[in-house]
């Protein structure tokens, strides 16, 4: 992918966000592209090929963002910057001419969303590439719900390479507990987990104990000061989160 | 070795094929470069350090094909480019002045290759760097062949990170496994894999079932939906593959 | 981060060191930069965010060496910079007004290394970001000792990613034993390590035998050929390691 881009903007500014998205996890490719795409720089375009139906009929499309250009599969891996984005428009990549040839059924990073970012880069605008479509895939993402009477019960997205288990629980969603001096609560994760405070930073926790903690993608994250709160709790990616409020 | 070649070429664009080739495989390396060096631009130089005999006499070398130079240990980690390029010459890098000194026996890619790289990227003609040899180390790739009438027999490349078996069986071994509708087969990957079809791209396998399909780097491949061949059939690199063909 | 680096000077040339420290552990980060810094072009600015304490009162600096700048926590993780460099000057980052706003808890990295990093390389002198401190922090490295007549004690500081363990001692702790022909001597690794020859190379150690040899970090590095030591003697990070020479 990195050479073809470069073969059409050799002075391109390349960057990998993540060496980790899980293999297939379409859900797990759209957090990593939603919390890093708006530190870059205007005029970015980001390439986001989780892409588990190369080959099919799934389309390939442009986002064009406020400040951003995105280029993807049709299948969800997008769905974050749909809801955070206030004006989009999206298009369906048709302008085959752009594509490498031959064209595999196996690898459209190279072969289709690495040409048609190069030339976006180049200046080619996004109109060239196919008329703007209304009916892309979106997903919705899963929200925290009330469960019981001061109770809000949430999922583990993803554990992190530090081990941190991050929820999709925000302020939002339950501002008391992020509060100063929140009320009193209980927190459980999993099958065991047992969480009874949050923490500022991650190394006010006490050694073994697992704490909450506002995390820098804007979610409740469970942590345990310099370990792994994936391997102290046993708990993992959709294990159930449920904070308890008391009255 | 990244700080080497920018203290050379400030300016250079640097980009990374891959983390992932194995610790002292030659093989392994092999198959990475020559996977993704036609991708880049003309007048690409590739570093391919998989140097197992790193501080011994091999021999550093520079390779010159149609369109991109090589820069390596002479142990065979450029065998598929010696295949696949029409004219080629190969260089001893003998010209000491350019390594790095004092130099180690033990890190050559920062101490050899990556200022050879640099030098030759800031315009130092190859010629400069040593002789012509003819006598440069080249492996035979493992070809697929006929066992029994109607059977070939190939053998598992490598596992990529996606767990899909890669074979070195390739369509001019075996055209009829890649016609549009081929006669009937049967493929044994290692003691328990079966596989009887060959699927267009990795969407159209059902859940839990291997199937063959031609992957990007031009082999079969044997995979699953969304899942890892590797974990599902319990077969690796060196799995043995059978094809056998209906009369 | 790479986002807010290029935000700042979009023609940075970014490079990462490695992708492997291990979480939390400071030696190990100290470890990475000191091996990698002086390879460098004069005027390279490091960021080296290992960061347990993130969002604490400890300090962000800038240290000023002979020929590079870094950016860092102060928390030790600079040691064997201040070892090196002749000359340095340190500063307490205090001028708040170049970091992102909101900052996080969490996330300093992004939310002040990366601006204070982008802004030192648009050509902010060090100055403008604070004043100069003496009372920085700095952990004595782990030196190796001698405890016996003949025999010095030291530890294995890392495992490599070929599976060499990287000792704390070096040449000059001990001369004798990296002679052209070293007196007979001993080494033992862990519980079960046995090691009684230096070779010159990886590949002049026998199948299966482990060996002694002097890294590309400098140190004394217990390896074997195209194998890890690491699983051939059950060793590893903070496994003892003694030294026997005979009189």
């Amino acid at each position: 992918m990195r050479g073809v881009l470069l073969g059409i903007v050799p002075d391109a500014q390349i960057v990998d966000i993540s060496h980790a998205v899980q293999a297939f996890d379409i859900l797990d490719g759209a957090l990593a592209i939603s919390h890093a795409y708006s530190n870059f720089p205007d005029g970015t375009i980001h390439m986001v090929v989780v892409d588990p139906g190369v080959g099919t009929a799934r389309r390939p499309i442009i986002l064009v963002g406020e400040r951003h250009l995105f280029v993807a599969p049709d299948n969800g891996v997008l769905s974050l910057i749909y809801e955070r984005e206030q004006r989009i428009s999206v298009r369906h990549v048709t302008a085959e001419h752009y594509f490498l040839q031959p064209r595999s059924n196996t690898f459209h990073g190279r072969d289709i969303f690495a040409p048609v970012a190069g030339y976006l880069a180049k200046g080619v605008s996004p109109e060239r590439f196919g008329e703007e479509v209304n009916d892309y895939v979106r997903f919705s993402f899963p929200r925290p719900k009330p469960v019981a009477e001061n109770t809000l019960r949430g999922v583990v997205l993803k554990v992190d390479r530090f081990g941190n288990l991050i929820t999709n629980i925000t302020p939002a969603d339950i501002p008391r507990l992020f509060e100063a001096a929140p009320p009193s609560f209980k927190i459980t994760v999993g099958n065991k987990g047992q969480v009874t405070c949050i923490c500022a930073n991650y190394a006010e926790g006490g050694p073994g104990e697992a704490f909450g903690i506002l995390g820098s993608m804007g979610f409740l994250e469970i942590a345990t000061n310099r370990g792994s709160a994936y391997q102290l709790l046993g708990a993992g990616k959709g294990s159930e989160v449920n904070v308890v409020m008391e009255a």
